[in-house]
């Protein structure tokens, strides 16, 4: 954490907080009445499992967030407003997620994917934006020390990210459970240190980084 | 960041997050029913409009109130108050957003827009006061270190802020729309660093500052 | 901030942020209807008073637990214990501020003045307590470099906390608005530093502190 | 504190920040109406017991956290994944604190009292894995100026843990009340510092630490 880029990390790490602990509100305390309390409990497993989920992918769009910013040592104008474009993206999760868990089993199930896949496709893209623009110009906002091979990992992994979310929203259209699990896939895939994720990098994929 | 403001800058940080992270609940889940999801999700566009909007706004006062603090490495009780009235300000944004997500498109759009500017001609007023009085007294509160130059494009910029979130208001009781638009321009000019915001300052602004 | 109540300041930041962030979420937003929409929000006065209040009154304590830490260097386990019961008073406020919104201007406006002061009085004990405890034994928990007078004011401007908010649940029998303007001047009280606030340490005075 | 460790730590006291400060948004706030306010606030006993249970329960697990990483001084991609486990547990609290509260007394209580065990039953679990991974290969996350005796005792005492837990989870089966001064038991358990509330470490423990 440089001085520079300390109050982005602290305002973004505000924001990352909330988003995951917010995400608890959604799910709908079960009140006494003429159904048992337990059965109350396991008719809502659709909220259980939008809840963990939005819990996974915030967690790891932050575990992300915080790995772009062990290599991004300076700040300006620009990146702090394409770290907001991201943060955009972060807090509006708690939505497609409740609009997941609201219609998951029921005859509107695949618009409401539709609605959740789409989200992170655009966070994908915002991703690939505040990374690049970090690492364009020769890597003018990255750390002097930073290590070429690790953020070329990074630049690799993340390529593949937007294309991956735009197969997950077209796959909701025809299975709504396959886009559910290949949503869960890419989460793995994106908390994976990007040295596993992605394969070797070749001599020709210097030129994108620095 | 120094020691003296770091508790502060990180008191404020976590309200800003808070801040721009529970504008999201104020967009209502649409529920299973006989009117499609997707229509129900349409229907709704005053709420993204007024999220978005808000969103932008929160991020863009954050950017300003991380770039003063760049500028101020020393606190007093007068300061620490002036930065309260200012955080006043953003955590009463929530409210207006909400009036004017649901209102409109509705007959009494124009109150909500008033609303919503009004709120933004107090914050404009408080950015100043905070900022006047860290630059008060030859820049007692400021950095020694200060960019002059820096600092009076800051002052310059924020001086036109209060009378044109006026007009804003003014505007509101003509033409919601352009009353909205200006609302967007203004958080644009905000947005830009005060180099490109404001003009060249001339010799006689110099006492304004220190 | 020392390195050994960084993260104590950090936690009692965020949970202040909160709890001061919270509060706008208490304002209803008034909903296109019979009645105009001007005459909804001026109808919910109530409201923004509580709001205003209970944003002044956390503001203030996080001043005053800024301040406390400005002089507290070390932790240990009863520091911590005592932080948490302070930090369980802060977050309760949003409580007591919606039931006297709920209730002003309404027959029983005497019990929810009550249950404000009482919530306060509570937390005057705590503060008394934290800083008490941090600054016993020849003060073992403050810097070495503490300035007496200061943390002599502070003891002595603490000490008078919880009467003065008794006498103020004690004046909410009586009258709800005599209760809350004395609400309103402790607060500015609290709000002002120490060394104005208290009166000149005498001699006899030192051997509370250190 | 350590640079690597920061962001981990700024990050979760975020969230214990936010699910500490939301729990006081699951007690109701008593409208004007027939029945006297006076009334209204005592009939809401369960959830002020649930309140401060759960106020204290998030409080000394923040405390431990804090305890944690005063050892842990190196962070790696499975220590993010398993604070990001614990910190779902904590997340959840609000929830299962809710549903104890909305049936506290009520015919159902037992599954409520069930619910709520088992959420700090995986707790505990979390609680073990993270502090077992950082110690783990000799400690290779912890200090190096650890100090091999706490690090003994932290463990010896998260070791009873989850079995105790358990208990609960089952007493609960029996006697709600009974579970619940368990729970509470408990928590002091687990905010006393590990040296008073682990015996005296036996040589044979060693080999389990470091």
């Amino acid at each position: 954490m440089s001085t520079e880029t300390a109050r982005i990390e602290a305002f973004s790490d505000g924001v990352f907080a909330i988003a995951i602990t917010l995400l608890i509100l959604e799910i709908k305390i079960p009140m006494p009445g003429s159904i048992p309390l337990s059965l109350q409990l396991l008719r809502q497993w659709p909220s259980y499992v939008a809840f963990l989920i939005s819990f996974a992918f915030i967690g790891i769009m932050w575990i992300n967030h915080h790995r772009l910013f062990t290599h991004i040592r300076r700040a300006d104008n620009t990146l702090l407003v394409l770290n907001l474009l991201l943060l955009l993206g972060v807090t509006a999760v708690p939505f497609p997620t409740a609009v997941l868990a609201a219609h998951l089993g029921k005859p509107e199930q695949k618009t409401a994917a539709m609605v959740f896949s789409g989200t992170y496709f655009f966070i994908a893209i915002f991703f690939n934006m505040l990374w690049r623009y970090a690492a364009s110009r020769n890597g003018h906002l990255l750390s002097s020390e930073v290590n070429l091979n690790s953020a070329l990992h990074i630049s690799r992994q993340y390529a593949v990210g937007p294309l991956l979310y735009l197969i997950c929203f077209g796959l909701a259209m025809v299975s709504v459970m396959a886009s559910l699990a290949m949503n869960l896939a890419l989460a793995a895939f994106f908390a994976l240190p990007p040295k596993y994720a992605a394969g070797r990098p070749r001599a020709g994929d210097m030129a994108g980084v620095r």
